[in-house]
């Protein structure tokens, strides 16, 4: 019940304030009088139950009476069976998660207007497993590409005091049926896993336990030395190893149902097994040897690329492909969505499709480090089933979500991973339109069948208005975002030529001189010289082409074929190079640079229009966001073509508009903010 | 120098005449004096020596004396050297004809402010052997597909009169490579070969001549029957042989180096050796043995198509493949660029990489039948230049271009045909700016490297202005024109959902009743019904996929790798699959109208602009029909949205612009023209 306490009165101080987009999507208005819920006989009333019950008692409006049952013979893993029958609306399940879900499914239906008529069934079963959020907070309150404030994770409070903010989030991410979260950055610091910490942690896994939401954590793989004063991290090692066990025997006395460890190891500078002469296997397989025996998990990330390597984009697949088949049953390796670094648009990464004997899950950005952080509204949704959908043609016939979704073995777990956007501000997200990227994340998780068209209809319909001349306009334009942001940072495959650090802006020219990595400029990704644009990846480059099952390869590989939203990708293209319409790459860059503005500049033209249905809070915030996100497309435009002449040596079309800066105005121009900080919208050019 | 008389006297006129656009890309003013041009001791004079001598002292501007020589060791195949050498510009060739390209290449040159340094040396070599346009010219004076007045050729006059047009017309060929013209409809009357037209045929050959351009007929399969009297056409009958072997030493007598017969046989309702249980060798190869000790072609098309195909598509091949290999040296077979007939976009007919052992030749339409006619601009070069470089993938990598261009055996002619949009006209193409397609055919039959912005330019600079401010714009128009109609008339690969008939407008509902040809129905092709749109010729269809080599068949016959451009020509695609952008169908669909609609308004908008740069009669003329094209983009969008919405039963999304049109209304309108007339603009919806 004391969950509830919080709960209400959150939601009470939360409709007398002004609109600060708190609320999220759970907008359900209290019911006067408590609807009829019943729990039936033989059902034992957890805390999850009371919250599924006390949810519908609040705020179900729909007449009938509820019949909450945990029963054996309900739906397992998560699911549940919704069934109206005369008067009564029976939600079952296997666990009483099962019946929390049910319980949200049941008030989203009635929020976004959904009947559930006499006799109908409603029967779900999430497609993954684990629907988890990963969090790059920082023990410090920073979080690492944060734009939404400090972490939500008052450390220094904890445990003594949790904020309701614990429970208000833990509630909207079962709400989406959202059931795990890694609470600390995957640049994780060894001091992360002593004794202190942990109790802070067992006080919100204690909050997050009764929404269906188990935790984990990030862990540094040094912390045997670094924290436990051993000698050595080698995985191998008997000490290392009594290190691990006791302090996972530790975590769970404090947490009974630790959900395991998330490892960034040999990436970017952070601890791995490498650094013993180890492998990934030998690293991850130690720490799965010691979660075994509670249940726990190992998801270790596929994000490397050795500074040495000639391209960064083949680095995780040769590094991890021969290691496939040694992974324990309770390893999955966490594969970012594409192979370099969740760019605007890459393809997705060729480990989805080859590694046949080893569990992968995708990990996907909900914040948006490469996509206008929180100003520019663009909706994920699009992307991640572009990614999912994508053919990888193993075995005459595999998308990446079915490789993911594809158990190796009996016991292996299928997940998928989001980093999270949320922080600390008011409306937990910075923008009150990226909520929507948490809430389809979720969303996806539990059925990455439903259409990114849905859930924008979803969640507009929940968050902002119902009204069809709200929500008509404004899901189009959630749908169109993608692509649109594409158009004026990076089309045709462009990639990572952004601000140097913080991402925040187009720098194709970024160079800060001295000993940095090459794979960490611009110029390595977008190649520009004389003769044209673009990273060769076919058999006359680095052959990143062939890490793809035919007909991908040949199809990638041949400029001719190449799909042509990755062209530059794949291909090192002559500016001359006459695209399919009859265009140069030249001409064709210039105009698609100019359609992404046109469509930011339709975005915000549309949202004016919004003003009728929207709160005059929210509308002037996100109305300040979509202004700011048209002139960053004149700004991504102008800095890119500018910049690019001077290698094409060619003109603006004729019929182009003309640009609006000097390019040396915008090189000269510095945005002074680090890698947990949002950008100052009055600053911008 | 009869035909100096006529081209003077030509010109002369004209340019005291208002601008009516009859001299084309052909404005050199002449000069006071003439430039001095030497033909060279031991080079014949002869009427081509003399037309290119004449050309340069008249036109010529550059200083320096020209040089002319014919000699055996010059370059072979009408190819030319252009060569300057302090004050002398030396331009020689094996051939007579070689020089007079040699001199229409230094004009234009002159034209489009290329200079030719000292030292500098253009040697070129066309690509085809044979560049030739087919007229689809009647006998009584219509042209089918023709929307510039009537034919040309003034039959009832001849052979007494020669229009001065005949020479005018050679001498605008000649300017941009053409050396070959078929003066007939390939649906040929019998008639056509009689003696008294043969005679008239030797007038016109007469003033072609030359210009190096030889004559060609289109011939009518059932001659022998027809006009020969005989009781059969059969191509194994002696007595039929006979009848043609007689016609062709009579067409020789008049016509020396007559080219040969190009054959439209058992389509579309034509005669064909089919009719007497006989195969298109049989009759190709009867022809071929007639013409050969003349030295004559014959060029037999491949467009077939039987009423019973299952798949129209796929007809061409199903037909002429089992035959490969067993044409004479002296047949073609001309295929038209795609499967079915002239789209605004198909995918290449799967017979030019299938084809091995035949020489196969492209047919392009450069009448715009499918394209807007006389009214919309479409640029063609581009869509010709897609289609040649389109990959194959026969025998490891072989472009369209590359099929077109191997010799299969040491006798073997390369050929490209242009099916001509040429009239009585005064400014020759209906439309000043179709002026451009012609052009460019010639150019690219001569040269299919050169750009189409290259050809664009060149266009523009000779035909209205070389002032950039006019150049550089209107060159943007004409290269992103074809894409545009592409947007507004058929994306995603639709095709053929045209008006009855005619063929301007939209018309995906037409259905005229009777026992009209399902594949003459546009509902043949679209397939639009409650689930999606297309037709599907993956192997779950009519399997055309699998007429393309791998890794094409699997790319196209894959939904989730197929171009999205060819979409709904090889797939039935739910009306709510998700497309690559993470739009659906639908809403692409109606975002592309939309983009086609704003492209065609941008064209006029920055026609309007171009006052300054163009005299006023052809800016007029221009300024109508670009508005009329954009009005036009909007019926198209209109009618197609409204229709396809009946199947979807989707809105359209809530961001578009409301139609102009009422479907109803649409759907009553019958525009009355028929296959041979122009539409008017004043009349159209």
């Amino acid at each position: 019940m004391r969950f509830f306490v919080f709960l209400i009165s959150v939601l009470f101080v939360s409709s007398l304030r002004a609109e600060d987009g708190s609320r999220l999507w759970l907008r359900m208005e209290q019911n006067v009088k408590a609807a009829e819920v019943r729990v039936e006989r033989g059902t034992k009333r957890t805390p999850t139950i009371d919250i599924a019950a006390r949810e519908l008692e609040n705020y179900w409006k729909g007449g009938c009476r509820l019949s909450l049952r945990v029963s054996p013979d309900g739906a397992a893993r998560d699911g549940f069976t919704l069934r109206r029958s005369g008067d009564v609306v029976e939600m079952s399940s296997a666990s009483d998660r099962g019946v929390l879900y049910a319980a949200y499914t049941l008030l989203r239906m009635q929020q976004v207007g959904d009947s559930l008529r006499e006799g109908q069934v409603v029967a779900e079963t999430p497609a993954y497993d684990l629907r988890i959020l990963n969090h790059w907070d920082n023990p410090n309150g920073t979080v690492e590409r944060g734009y939404a404030g400090r972490s939500i994770w008052k450390w220094d409070e904890l445990p003594a005091k949790v904020s309701p903010r614990y429970e208000a989030y833990a509630r909207a991410n079962a709400s989406v049926g959202i059931n795990g979260a890694v609470l600390n950055n995957v640049n994780a610091k060894p001091g992360m896993l002593s004794s202190d910490m942990l109790r802070k942690v067992a006080a919100i896994a204690d909050v997050l336990r009764p929404y269906g939401i188990r935790t984990f954590l990030s862990v540094n793989f040094a912390s045997p030395k670094a924290l436990g004063g051993l000698s050595t991290a080698d995985p191998l090692d008997a000490d290392v190893q009594k290190w691990w066990a006791d302090k996972v025997a530790e975590i769970y006395k404090l947490v009974p149902d630790f959900g395991g460890f998330l490892v960034k190891a040999n990436s970017e500078g952070e601890p791995g097994p490498q650094d013993y002469g180890r492998s990934h296997v030998d690293g991850a397989n130690m720490l799965a040897d010691v979660l075994a025996p509670h249940g726990g998990l190992v998801m270790w990330r596929a994000f490397v690329y050795q500074a040495s390597s000639p391209d960064r984009a083949c680095q995780a697949y040769e590094e991890f492909m021969p290691l496939d088949g040694q992974f324990k049953d309770n390893v999955i390796i966490q594969v970012k969505n594409g192979p370099v670094d969740f760019q605007p648009r890459e393809p997705f990464s060729p480990l989805f499709g080859a590694m046949r004997h080893t569990q992968v899950m995708p990990e996907f950005q909900v914040t948006q480090e490469y996509l206008g952080q929180s100003i520019h509204t663009v909706f994920l949704a699009t992307m991640w089933k572009d990614v999912l959908s994508a053919e990888t043609y193993q075995d005459g016939g595999l998308t990446v979500g079915e490789a993911t979704l594809r158990r190796t073995t009996p016991k292996s777990v299928t997940a998928m991973a989001g980093v999270s956007n949320i922080g600390d501000s008011e409306n937990w997200t910075g923008s009150d339109m990226a909520q929507a990227n948490w809430y389809a994340f979720g969303r996806l998780c539990w059925d990455p069948e439903v259409s990114a068209a849905r859930l924008a209809d979803e969640f507009l319909k929940q968050t902002f208005s119902a009204d069809e001349r709200f929500v008509g306009p404004m899901r189009q334009v959630l749908l169109r975002s993608w692509e649109a942001a594409v158009h004026y940072m990076m089309p045709y495959g462009l990639h990572h030529i952004f601000a140097g650090n913080h991402h925040y802006g187009p720098e194709p020219w970024y160079h800060p001189g001295g000993n940095i990595r090459l794979d960490w400029l611009p110029e390595y990704y977008h190649r520009a010289d004389s003769v044209g644009l673009g990273f060769d990846r076919t058999k006359k480059g680095s052959n990143g082409v062939a890490q793809y099952h035919e007909p991908l390869a040949t199809l990638l590989g041949d400029l001719r074929t190449c799909p042509e939203e990755y062209l530059l990708w794949f291909h090192h293209v002559p500016w001359t190079y006459v695209m399919r319409n009859g265009l140069t790459l030249w001409d064709n860059l210039c105009y698609t640079y100019n359609r992404g503005v046109d469509e930011a500049r339709h975005f915000a033209a549309v949202w004016n229009e919004m003003r009728p249905y929207v709160d005059g809070e929210r509308f002037a915030r996100q109305k300040a966001r979509f202004d700011r996100q048209a002139k960053d497309a004149v700004w991504w435009r102008d800095a890119c073509l500018l910049y690019f002449r001077q290698f094409s040596g060619m003109p603006l079309p004729a019929d182009c508009p003309a640009p609006q800066h000097r390019l040396d105005d915008l090189m000269k121009y510095r945005l002074n903010i680090d890698n947990y900080t949002a950008a100052d919208m009055e600053k911008l050019p």
